[in-house]
């Protein structure tokens, strides 16, 4: 087999085998195939698109690069989420100690924010002495002891992932759905989990901006999962507006706290315990949804979630008071209101724009390299269908720097679109669910 | 400019500057962008095209890449022919003396043979002691002395091209049509022509298989030689079949000497005719391509382009004397006759075919690497249109080792395509001209 005569194939629209996706990987891995064979193959990829069976073997080829968790010495099922991504989505950090506290356990290998996105990771790094980098080794014990981790990719794990990842972001190559599904769920397999719950945003802030695009992602990582013998599900849910009240790492986590005291933004709440509801049913934990979203409002009741986060925190050498003092996070020293300029009814927001401002004034990288300042903030006052008034405050700005102050305030601003009449529909929160066994 | 930025516009299908390009040729050249970001390019371009503007701009970069030649201190125009290669082409051989012999001046700098092609420079090196690695300086000296040269590409020639080409083979990107003229162009550019006359081959022996594709690249190629301020013609001629009747290095050269004498295959002869009468009309040394034929002829009767071919041998370093005893050229030592197995008429060959089998005797190049027997060749007994009854020899290999004898053998053989009627139409030799000026 010859790389460039499968660089030709696929270039020609052919279908892959599953040996020549392996063959691909693993030189590539190895480093037998140079990066302008993988660059090429990359780009004909991005053209003519993966089937479902290639996308089932590029993943598994992926995932077999390294080293799969084995995590049989552990009690319970295994189930992890993962989201696309968006502005103030914090799920991750409510729903882990939830389903934790429920019975299973969650080995959550997570990612950083880049662009207008945040990071699961960047956002634990806010709480002083968090460690994200543990050892496979320490994260099998941090599991044992609370039934939640949460960690960065290891060299270990998926490192063909890691090599072609870098190299698709070279190469403008990113935004491939069968690309992206392989990167994402060699990963979330590499976790050893039995069942994954996908949560695929849709909308003005996430990555698929339309609703057939999302679809079409959760259906190709359904089925991906389904090839690979694990129960996956995903929620198609939505991203035309942020999630809860706040973006920005430190505040981030204290509406997590807020979230598992049985408070904050309802949007949040609902759609955590949603996901934690899902977790439950498909680790066998319950008999159903209903039974699932029972016991996931239980551990937020009886307060066993904030305890586990509480733990999970101490566990990766993180500063645990935060939990009962969050003025321990560190905070921006300044504030700033964000006014509307028009009476009406707030339609629509473009909310890739928040977390575009957001990385301006620091609280986000712009490139790779870039250090995060976890106290910047946006708190966000007015949501979609919500009557606004002149002058009335939309969003509080939350900075250290006022470097770039006035562009962010005026890019905030002019995402919130003010029109004199309500929107017909308030937008629904969970749009589709893709892959339900009936 | 970033590479990222330009290859996503090419992936989008967008229309670059010729600032962008040059940004990209300049910055591969120099090393400053890597071989993955030119790959992820070159397939993008691959892909979604080049448009006459870019085509143009490319073939300027990589000709400026390196050095052009100023052959400005020698009388007359310089004027050059570039053939998009085939079976047995080997006429640039017989027309760059004549059109030397007419007044003109040829500076060729031709390529190798590569698959099913030949290649001009190999076919030289057949004759002992030819030496086609001339520096410039050499080169000039060798023009100004008999008007006719022929070397191959030197590292100051387009490096940028040879670098890009090389890439292009790996990666599954060369036959594009802008990729593919951006490089014959800023090679023969780098000539400093005056005029160009392109053999652009169509049929089952040429890499343009389809004639409608032979007239694009053709079409381009005479618009980006038309945009850099040079006279360009394109003839679209016929490769169903092999030129002439030899195929293989000693046995083209002893066939081209035929030719010179006067003598030799009909369409051999009527191609570098009308090949050199372009050349001696768009080089301004006639006035019409009537008597551009006429003064060809003339050269080939008075034995003036014989003798021209002769001192061009020896300028070179090679011996002059096969020109009168060609059995100082390489032969090989034994020969076996392909026979027809049914009667009827010859109504196709699959040229290719014949290319491929030579070079599995060893008379070409399956790999770059490979070396050359000179002396293995194919003569061809029969043409389309021809009668043959069973038993009658089609063709007859000379070779040297009988290694794979039996599969070219048989591969030859069903390459004729025998009807028992005789073809409707035998092919035209020039089948339409692109770019003229009326």
């Amino acid at each position: 087999m010859r790389a460039v005569d499968l660089i030709r194939k696929k270039r020609d629209s052919g279908e892959h085998s599953r040996e020549e996706i392996e063959f691909l990987v693993s030189g590539y891995t190895r480093g037998d195939i140079p990066d302008y064979q993988m660059a090429a193959w990359l780009m004909a990829t991005w053209l003519r698109g993966l089937s479902l069976a290639e996308t089932a073997a590029l993943t598994e080829a992926m995932l077999h690069s390294g080293e799969v968790l084995d995590l049989s010495a552990l009690p319970g099922k295994k189930v992890d989420k993962h989201s696309t991504g968006g502005v103030g989505d914090k799920a991750s950090l409510i729903l882990a100690p939830i389903v934790a506290a429920g019975g299973l356990t969650v080995p959550m290998i997570s990612g950083r924010g880049l662009g207008h996105t945040g990071g699961t990771l960047d956002k634990l790094e806010s709480i002083p002495g968090f460690n994200v980098n543990l050892s496979l080794d320490q994260f099998r014990g941090v599991l044992r002891e609370c039934g939640m981790g949460l960690i960065g990719q290891t060299a270990e794990i998926a490192p063909a992932d890691k090599k072609i990842y870098a190299l698709r972001d070279a190469t403008g190559t990113v935004e491939s759905i069968g690309l992206i599904c392989a990167s994402i769920m060699s990963k979330k397999l590499a976790e050893g989990i039995d069942a994954l719950i996908l949560d695929v945003k849709t909308g003005s802030g996430a990555f698929m901006k339309r609703e057939e695009d999302a679809v079409r992602l959760a259906e190709i990582m359904v089925d991906t999962g389904r090839r690979m013998g694990k129960k996956v599900v995903a929620l198609i849910t939505d991203m035309n507006q942020p999630l809860g009240r706040a973006a920005g790492h430190s505040s981030e986590i204290i509406e997590c706290i807020e979230a598992l005291n049985g408070r904050g933004p309802a949007d949040l709440r609902e759609l955590s315990v949603e996901l934690s509801a899902w977790m439950f049913y498909l680790g066998e934990r319950t008999e159903s949804l209903v039974e699932g979203r029972r016991l996931a409002e239980a551990m937020i009741a009886n307060g066993q979630a904030l305890e586990r986060f509480k733990q999970g925190i101490k566990l990766q050498g993180g500063d645990e008071r935060v939990i009962d003092e969050p003025q321990r996070l560190p905070l921006a020293r300044s504030n700033v209101d964000v006014l509307s300029e028009s009476d009406g009814y707030v339609s629509g927001t473009n909310c890739e724009h928040f977390g575009t401002a957001l990385a301006m004034l620091g609280g986000g990288r712009e490139k790779k390299e870039d250090a995060i300042d976890p106290g910047v903030a946006l708190t966000f006052h007015k949501r979609i269908g919500d009557p606004v008034k002149i002058g009335e405050p939309l969003a509080t700005i939350h900075y250290n720097s006022d470097a770039k102050l006035r562009d962010a305030k005026d890019m905030i601003a002019a995402s919130y679109l003010i029109a004199p009449e309500p929107p017909r529909e308030k937008p629904r929160l969970i749009r589709r669910i893709i892959g339900e066994q009936k």
